[in-house]
C-alpha cells in the first residue's frame, strides 16, 4: 500500500520549489523502495482565493484527512490577499484542525553555508526548536471597540491550556532524551507576561520531575534571542509557545545562515491526522517567477516527511545528499543565494542525483 | 535650581554599578556646570520586599512624582522574590503610572567591543529600538480557570489602543526625522496574531501619511529577528509593541556585543512625570557581590538622562568618554567581560576621569 501524500504548492516560489521537492522524494523512494503516491491540490493559494473567495473549499477537511502526509510549499501574496486572511484561511487551519500541535525545526550549521556569526564551524550549532503549534498567542478570540474614534481599542486573548502545554513539553522532553546532550531550554517571559507565562514555567517545572536525566534551563525570550546569537552552542532542544517558537525558529536558522533552506514539520504525533511538511521560507514574491529560488528547504522538508513516515534511513540519505552537494560547491548547480549561478532546477537535480 | 534625581539601585549588581553611574554623572555635572541633586531610595528592591511585603511603599507615587528623573539600577532576584512579582511591583509600575510610554534603546557597535557577527565594524550598526512601554502584551487582564485539573486554562489579554499606538509611532517617526537616513521599520506579526497586529499595521500606514519624507518598511517579528542578525545595517529606527520591542532591544545589543553595557530610557515625552533611566542588563545574581560588573550600561543610561534633561553636549561627552576608554583598551581599567582585569570601580573611575 502506497503512502498517500497530498501536495499543495501554494504561492510564489512555493510552486517553483515543489517540483524539486518531489523529484528528490521520488529519487529517495526509488533507492529505498518506498511506495509514495502524490496527489496535487490547487487550493491553499492566493490565486485560488481570488477565484473562489476562500483559501480552501468547504470540504477540504474531508478531502485531506485520509492522506498520510501533506507536503506544502509556501503560502501568502500580500498584494493579492492580506496575509492574515491567506494564512488563517489555510496553513493555520491545517495546523489546528489536523491538531498538528508540534512544529519542529532543526537549526544546524551546514557545510558550504556561511553563518553570519563569527568563528562558527559546522558541528558548533545543532539544535531543534520545538514550537507549540495550535494555541497560545495565535488566538482567534478578541476584537475591536470604539471603531474609528480616538478611543479605538483592540484586544486579543492569549489562550494556553494544560493539555496544550503539557503535550508539547512531553514531545520536547522525549526528543531531548534521544539526543546525546539531553538538554532542554524553555522560552519564557514570566517577568513581563505575568499570567500565561508563569503558568508555562510551572508546567515545565512539573514535567521536568518526570525526566530527571534531562538538564533543564529557561530564559526570558528577550535574553534568549540574544543568547541564540552569543551562545548558539548552548542549545540542544528549545521549547516555546506558538509565538516564541515562531520567532526562535526563524532566528535559529538565521544564525546558522540557513533561513532560506531550513525545513519544518507540523506534526500530529498520534497520527490521528496527517502531518504537514513545509520549508521555513515564505512565498518570496520578490524573487518569484525567476526560477532562482533555493529548493533545499522543500527537499529537506521532504526528508523530515520520510522520517515521520518511518523511513529514518531514507530521510537521512536525503540530508546527506544535500550536505554533499553543498560541500561540492559546484557553482553551476548552486543557486545564487548560496553563491552559485544555477537555478532552482539545477540544484534540485544535483541533489536528486546524489540521492 | 538643581535637577532632582531619584536614585534606586535595586538588586544585585544594580547596587554595584550605581555608584559608578553617579560618579560619572558628577564628573559631567562638574565639567558642564549642571546642578544635579541625588536622593537615594531603598525601595524597589527584593530586600525591601522581604522586609515590607511589597516592593514599594504605599506612597511611592507621591514621593517620586516631583523628581526630574529616576536613575534606576536593576531589579529582580528570583531566589528571593519571583520575577513577575518584583518587576510588576516596581519597574513596570513606574513605567505605567509615570506614563513612560517610550522605551528607547540604542544599538551601536562600539570601538573595542567584539560583535558576535562576522565582519562588522564600528559604524556598520547604529540604530534605535523604540518600544511601546505601557500596554500591549504586558497586560494585567486575564486569569486561570479549572485550576488544578486537567482542563486548566490560562488567558491573558493583549490590549492595544489607538492612543497608545499612535503616540509611540509619532515619537519613532519624529526620531527618524532627526536621523540622516530617515528610515523607520515597524515590527509586526499580522500574519499570525490576527487581531491586534493588523491594527498596528493600519496605524503605521496612517501615521506614515504624515511623514512623507520617512522611508517606512515592516517585517514580521520572526523574520525581523533574523534580519537583525543577517542585515543589521538595514536599520535606523525600529518601532515595536511592548513585547516585540523588548525582544528587539535585547537582540539588537546582542548583535553589537553590547548587551552587558547597553542603556535604556523610559520616557514620558510630555514631562508630566519623571522619566526613568536604567541599564538594559538585569541584576545578574550570578556575578553579584564580586565587584566585577561592568558599569558602562549605568553610565551610558546617565548620559541619556542628561540629554533628556536638556544637556545634549554633556550626554555626548559621557558617551565619548566611554568610547575613549574602550578604545584605549587598558586592561587594568576594563572589566573581565570585555577582556580586562579591572573592577566595576576601576572602569567607572577611568570613565569619570575621561569626562
Ligand atoms: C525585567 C523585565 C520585566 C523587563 C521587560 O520585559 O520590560 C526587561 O526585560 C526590560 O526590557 O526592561
Ligand atoms: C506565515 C505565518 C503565519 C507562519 C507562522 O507565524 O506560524 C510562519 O511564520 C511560520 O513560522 O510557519
Amino acid at each position: 500500500m502506497a503512502h498517500r501524500i497530498a501536495v499543495i504548492a501554494g504561492d510564489g516560489i512555493g510552486t517553483e520549489v515543489m517540483p524539486e521537492g518531489i523529484r528528490a522524494l521520488e529519487a529517495a523512494a526509488k533507492r529505498f523502495n518506498i511506495p509514495l503516491e502524490f496527489t496535487t491540490f490547487e487550493f491553499g493559494s492566493c490565486d485560488y482565493y481570488l477565484e473562489h473567495g476562500s483559501m480552501l473549499p468547504d470540504d477540504w477537511f474531508e478531502q485531506l484527512k485520509g492522506f498520510d502526509a501533506l507536503f506544502y510549499g509556501a503560502v501568502g501574496w500580500p498584494d493579492k490577499v492580506p496575509d492574515h486572511i491567506s494564512l488563517w484561511g489555510s496553513l493555520l487551519q491545517f495546523r489546528r484542525r489536523f491538531d498538528q500541535y508540534i512544529n519542529l525545526r532543526p537549526c544546524k550549521l551546514m557545510p558550504g553555508i556561511k553563518s553570519p556569526l563569527a568563528g562558527r564551524e559546522p558541528g558548533d550549532i545543532d539544535f531543534y526548536v520545538v514550537r507549540e503549534n495550535t494555541e497560545g498567542e495565535y488566538s482567534s478570540i478578541g476584537g475591536k471597540m470604539f471603531e474609528g474614534t480616538e478611543r479605538e481599542i483592540v484586544l486579543q486573548e492569549t489562550v494556553m491550556s494544560r493539555t496544550g502545554i503539557d503535550r508539547v513539553l512531553k514531545y520536547a522532553f522525549d526528543l531531548a532524551q534521544t539526543r546525546p546532550r539531553k538538554k532542554l531550554t524553555s522560552a519564557t517571559k514570566s517577568n513581563g507576561i505575568s499570567i500565561t507565562m508563569p503558568y508555562w514555567d510551572e508546567r515545565v517545572a512539573e514535567m521536568a520531575n518526570s525526566y530527571p536525566e534531562i538538564a533543564v534551563d529557561k530564559f526570558h525570550i528577550d535574553i534568549l534571542t540574544a543568547n541564540f546569537v552569543l551562545h548558539p552552542d548552548w542549545f540542544d532542544v528549545v521549547v516555546g509557545s506558538n509565538l516564541f517558537g515562531d520567532i526562535l525558529s526563524d532566528l535559529g536558522p538565521a544564525c546558522t545562515g540557513t533561513i532560506g533552506i531550513a525545513p519544518s514539520a507540523n506534526i500530529n504525533p498520534e497520527g490521528n491526522f496527517p502531518s504537514l511538511f513545509e520549508p521555513v521560507h515564505g512565498s518570496a514574491p520578490d524573487i518569484a517567477g525567476k526560477g532562482i529560488a533555493n529548493p533545499i528547504g522543500q527537499i529537506w522538508s521532504g526528508a523530515m516527511m520520510l522520517e515521520h513516515l518511518g523511513y529514518q534511513e531514507a530521510g537521512e540519505a536525503m540530508v546527506t545528499a544535500i550536505e554533499a552537494v553543498l560541500s561540492d560547491g559546484n557553482s553551476q548547480a548552486l543557486t545564487r543565494d548560496i553563491g552559485g549561478q544555477g537555478s532552482t532546477e539545477s540544484l534540485g537535480k544535483a541533489i536528486a542525483e546524489r540521492i
